[in-house]
């Protein structure tokens, strides 16, 4: 139950036509089910601090099966897991990660979109997941 | 007065025992006197990113020789001790680290629990230190 | 005068279609001429290992724009630049990496390739650089 | 095709009683699949040090799906990949870690050992990667 790399490719690549129909710049990051990165793609002119920002939301979200926001509902100040973004060499805790799924509803890896706003860049993120079951 | 690799292993399983009992999937870490690994274990399907939080859970437990939950209550923004979770490599403030004490109630180490809900966590780190004076 | 995302997905695209007619599994990155990541993509089954040495590869050719074999030669014990590998969180100096170049001979960018033999890793990633002038 | 935690248990057991009975003082580390650490124990009176070498010899071992010790004779100067400890946070490329295999001969895991010789340490690991199927 790991992404294949064509599963990945397509994923980033729905990700970046979604992106420039939003006229978005973004850097688009797939991890496989082990959390390792499998393909990545950074738009031009987009953020250079993106590509980390990109990549670490996409690894969040494996690492914890979740929503990188909904995880941020949970680390902010007085949360249950305040400051657990120093963990894992550093998470991001707002939107723009998601967990990807196969048709069975298995976590098979995840997405990680950074350079828009955070409701564009979890839009985009989860146009790229729902790719690869399309 | 430091925790030997018979007890370490002891506390961890203890810790195991309790939480497939529970129903939880856990990583336990075991730090001895001087905050060095000791003993580890990650539960099967467990989140990834619980290892290197379970770790710092037992190691701030250490260093600091406190409840990492208690500790969490000082490091909240306007607290005495904000976001000292930068120091040492990166802390982990919420509970699930607790210090593991010998008879005469000294501390010889510290276990981190990471997987479930913060009680959860808690909870099985508690079992597992006191495992070992039972 | 920058690699464009269409120009580092079309080199890592010929650099897979490359190792898959000699069937060698690698990972393949893209650097831009600021050496910071443009595209990637990981086969599946390629070496754990080799998705930061892709990487550091395509980055240590674009940091001294020199194929990274070439480089190896002079850090060598008693080279000249003996162990220049500590520097930039780490360089990689063995074949794999090498610089990619417009039509004009201006370098753009590099690209990395880690998997197979260094010398089929070298092949690759001059199929790759090549391609996008083709 | 991955570890379980039961599995690795019974590698650093194994691995255990295998060094007391040699009289080395040692720690030992499991990885799984993912090159993912899932089990380790550290020796009473073992080297400080050995705690992340053992680590990084298991780590190293998955990663490129080889005997620590053969990787190193690829890295020495002059040699293919030399220099190549400098990726992936940084490698050990002497012997003490070893893939473990299950009954079909697939990788499903790595053990790393540290403390003793490096003879005593390759050969504790491979007591630890044999047991799993016995």
């Amino acid at each position: 139950n790991d992404i294949t790399h064509e599963e990945a490719l397509k994923a980033v690549l729905a990700a970046k036509v979604d992106a420039e129909k939003q006229g978005v710049l973004v850097n688009i990051a797939v991890v496989d089910a082990g959390a390792n990165l499998k393909a990545f793609i950074r738009m031009d002119e987009s953020y250079l601090g993106s590509i980390d920002v990109a990549i670490k939301k996409a690894k969040t979200a494996r690492y914890f099966n979740i929503d990188t926001g909904e995880l941020g509902e949970l680390t902010q100040p007085g949360g249950i897991i305040y400051n657990i973004e120093h963990s894992n060499g550093g998470l991001i805790s707002f939107p723009g990660g998601v967990p990807i799924k196969n048709k069975n509803g298995i976590i098979i890896g995840a997405i990680g979109v950074s350079g828009g706003t955070i409701d564009e860049d979890r839009a985009i993120a989860i146009k790229g997941a729902k790719s690869i079951i399309d």
